[in-house]
């Protein structure tokens, strides 16, 4: 049997002070007309939470690990690219990946008419079926008081070249 | 290799400022004497999470897309209700359940005296092992706040008829 | 074909407020330097969020049930303790340990440098995978305003001795 490995990741991000004067990238798309969020990269809380997702459940590292600020290059780079990256490091650390689900949890932006773009932009940049949910968090905590944002994701990966050890 | 799927849900709910006047449904149970939660639905975070995390692993839309206002026949239905329905129409896609876990997060109400009964609720409407844990949060945030809880959801599903390609 | 179940487990933890007078741990480390967390144990919230996913995944319980004040012998009982305990219960009630993932959210301490010692710290505990991944939240709730820390986790299991009904 091949057996799999599960992930977590959770990202948070606030909104700019001044988010009006970029556009919002979130889950891989750009949102026009909607406040921007902060970060060393786009503040794309969606990928990061997949990319998280997707080094527990192989272990090789997080989020600051590979995308901190020891790497310069990746300085306000986009979700997608990150996310291309991380299923890369994933890939080269010797599994494949089965699938990364997120849920993003916030008032705005309203993802139901873009859902099926996020998942097919997401999915390509993972190389890897990718699906986003949304809910708001009822009014309650910084969500609800439309200060920031949180993507949870989990995420499968195998093991490649793994031997069948079934019965 | 038949290769699972997993997705993940979170669901928030406040509770009504008028809240002692109808039962708390959650995790598929009324609770008697306490306060109940706001919603469109039933307020059930417990299951809403569960549902959210079956569409997340299958990839068919949220809470939002199915039981959403547009389609009003759900306004008010039960936690049970909605999980029955989002477990067919995740079988109905093309998947079979492998199990949902959910983690409540709130001060009240106490679960350990009714977990058993919660579980066999909840599996019966999935026709799935469904499993309640339950926590709180220190008296830190909303839910420390006694303003809302939080239920967190992951969930495995299998393609049906897919085939074994383990070698 | 062997089915896996996954579960999830969310822990919070306050900061003491004289939570200099003692030492931190968490994720099975000491923390020289950094206040300590608040609890009925020893406030380890990545410990017990991996010991709660692993339960949430097998449907033995939770952490209430196994460690809470009814087994006094575990009051003050560190996370690697009961971690390895977990491990155990979930052991004797027929599964199989496939992987544990957590992610940390708060300001402090810093996982970087230590991350590949509580993995393996973890590992050994719970005698198979244990990952850790960390993150901030961005500076909002209370894990910004560092008033306590979040741990989100999820687990796989197997059902041991269970039939390959793979074709």
């Amino acid at each position: 049997m091949i057996i799999p490995l599960v992930g977590i990741g959770v990202d948070v991000h606030a909104f700019e002070e001044d988010g009006n004067d970029r556009a919002l990238w979130l889950a891989g798309l750009e949102w026009p007309g909607e406040r921007a969020l902060s970060g060393h990269s786009d503040g794309d809380a969606v990928a990061h939470a997949a990319c998280d997702a997707l080094f527990s459940a192989s272990g090789v590292g997080d989020l600051g690990t590979h995308f901190g600020t020891s790497r310069p290059e990746f300085k306000g780079a986009s979700g997608v690219t990150l996310l291309k990256e991380a299923a890369r490091i994933v890939r080269d650390a010797g599994f494949e990946i089965g699938n990364v689900a997120v849920q993003f949890v916030g008032n705005r932006p309203k993802f139901g008419p873009r859902r099926e773009e996020a998942n097919r932009v997401l999915s390509e940049a993972a190389g890897a079926k990718v699906t986003v949910t949304a809910t708001t968090s009822d009014g309650l905590g910084y969500e609800g008081a439309q200060q920031g944002i949180t993507a949870y994701a989990t995420a499968l990966v195998y093991p490649v070249g793994a031997e069948d050890k079934s019965r």
